[in-house]
């Protein structure tokens, strides 16, 4: 492995010959010059660049040269140990080192005096901002104390109005799940959610908003039993699609409101014989890194961009986190695969 | 939700009768009296209705009185956003907050610029120790700048001897696997492996071995033929599968060396026609707790108790951690579900 250093003689043109930009670029991305833009696919090779040839940005430089790296702090409930929210952390770290700042995360498992703890030690210690995570997309209450310093709310929105949030755009994804389902051909489209439709979990809400949209866009009815209220676990996924399969008038199609809903749904459709998608389509949410490419066949979903949500909190703070309570809400784009295809012919129209 | 100090009236009478133990044990419990030793089961009775009451520790009150917190470092590679290993943090950070110290993390990725870095940083904020986390066991070499505080190599050895260790108990596993399915009578049992047998990953190298030893103790020649190397993903244990079950004398169960394998397993297994476990008996290796409770029929397999190693590595800090280079590999027990059972009555024996 290389140690740091070891290759401090490459230049800004080395770098931008690497990435096939100019040099004026790669000063401007690699010193977080205001008022430019340049699209992500630009700045992550130039940064790739500089890794890949072990160039000093001048925030790196200085922090080697002074032994001491600024701090952001970054507070979330379960973030670091949920099993898929580690881009998050990956993102916001990513875009904090570029800048030579280092994430003091911590993970309070809703312990509130380890919060207060934290919060405190991160304000003695003077990080530059702080950024308050939650597992799941929801509307949460904002320590006071964060008005001492820049905040951002990520994947979630602060109740009190005061912060700026980031967080998924759950309706566009529903919708967008639904609508790939519909344009198929399917006419018969089940939902299994991952909570109830009039509680406090905006992913519930918004995505079945979406799916609602999407049927009644192609002049669809939207069938009340065909609506399932799982519990975002495999288990749920499996228990509901066993019950949509076996009930009077199954679906053709369903659009299970996360991956590990899908995955539990998959194994459900196994056990009954049937085959995706000849028999049944369907379309998960999350993409989870672990689970939706490794299902047979691969889960087509919706990407939820944690990777690019966690590096925009990082921004949002860097420019100083307006307090206007805005929130910023990120596209889940469709990534397809293996699991939608038209109807069976042999089913009975509705 | 409670706020930190609203039930500051909990006494450690409280704590005691809600835990059902002697308060002498709360408070030894609590203040980590150093010299007493109490079960982990007794430990995390405390510790829980200390959370639930908001008792506060004199640890904890001193943070919340001083408002800064002393930190532990925590260096990983891809630690915090590898999807299984948030219980390593989860561990290490519960028992850094015990002691009042919060973990400050940072996943390097592999970038040494910010491995770097993020060491110097850590020294300058005078942390307690570092915990020095690799995602895969396996020998590394760790910087040298750590030589300047306690540290521990956490998951990983340290090649130059230096440094404590914790490492799990990989060749005690493999033979654990196997045994259980040589108990279960079976006698053609195979082995997908993750990784060769003469590299550099003891998972891969240990549990090959415990899995010849359990054969050897049984009687039984082990074939060279059932013994396949897999990539520790899916599809390694997909493809496979699959070759060893159309095979000229498939085996009657597979010891898979990671979860994610057996995993792959199932699909091949189920795309095959064959039942687990009626053709066919599985075990596996790490019990992520995402995976082998949602297959079907539950994988029973080893666990890797990463949460009990990510405690270990703070209390061998908080106790000095003497360089005497020595590795604590910690016991992985067996999950029972319901991957395993007799072999076919129809099997040809060899």
């Amino acid at each position: 492995m290389t140690r740091p250093g070891s290759r401090s003689g490459t230049t800004m043109n080395d770098v931008a010959a690497a990435a096939g930009v100019s040099q004026a670029t790669v000063s401007l991305v690699l010193n977080d010059a205001a008022g430019t833009r340049f699209s992500d696919e630009t700045r992550r090779r130039v940064h790739a660049a500089a890794n890949e040839l072990g160039y000093r940005t001048n925030a790196h430089a200085k922090v080697l040269r002074d032994g001491v790296a600024g701090m952001i702090g970054f507070v979330g409930d379960f973030v670091a140990t949920a099993p898929f929210a580690g881009k998050i952390i990956e993102g916001a770290q990513a875009r904090a080192w570029e800048a030579g700042l280092l994430l003091l995360t911590v993970n309070t498992g809703g312990d509130k005096a380890l919060e207060a703890a934290s919060l405190e030690t991160m304000l003695s210690y003077k990080v530059a901002g702080v950024v308050y995570a939650a597992r799941y997309h929801r509307v949460l209450d904002v320590p006071d104390v964060l008005a001492e310093v820049p905040a951002v709310v990520l994947n979630s929105r602060d109740r009190s109005g005061r912060f700026p949030s980031i967080a998924p755009q759950e309706e566009l994804g529903g919708y967008t799940a639904t609508k790939r389902l519909v344009d198929a051909g399917h006419r018969r489209i089940a939902m299994i959610n991952i909570g109830a439709v009039d509680g406090e979990l905006p992913a519930a809400v918004g995505r079945h908003a979406g799916y609602l949209r999407a049927l009644k866009e192609a002049g669809l009815d939207a069938d009340p039993l065909l609506h399932k209220i799982g519990d975002g676990h495999e288990s749920g996924g499996f228990d509901n699609a066993l019950a949509l399969m076996t009930g009077p008038q199954p679906p053709t199609a369903i659009f299970c409101a996360n991956d590990r809903t899908a995955w539990g749904s998959y194994q459900a459709l196994a056990q009954l014989g049937l085959s995706i998608p000849r028999d049944v389509s369907l379309v998960g949410f999350d993409n989870q890194e672990t689970l939706a490419p490794h299902l047979r066949p691969g889960l087509t979903t919706l990407e939820l961009p944690f990777l690019e949500m966690g590096r925009r909190a990082i921004e949002l703070l860097l420019a100083g986190a307006e307090r206007d309570g805005s929130t910023e809400c990120f596209e889940c784009p469709l990534v397809e695969r293996h699991s939608v295809a038209a109807p069976p012919k042999t089913t009975i129209s509705p």
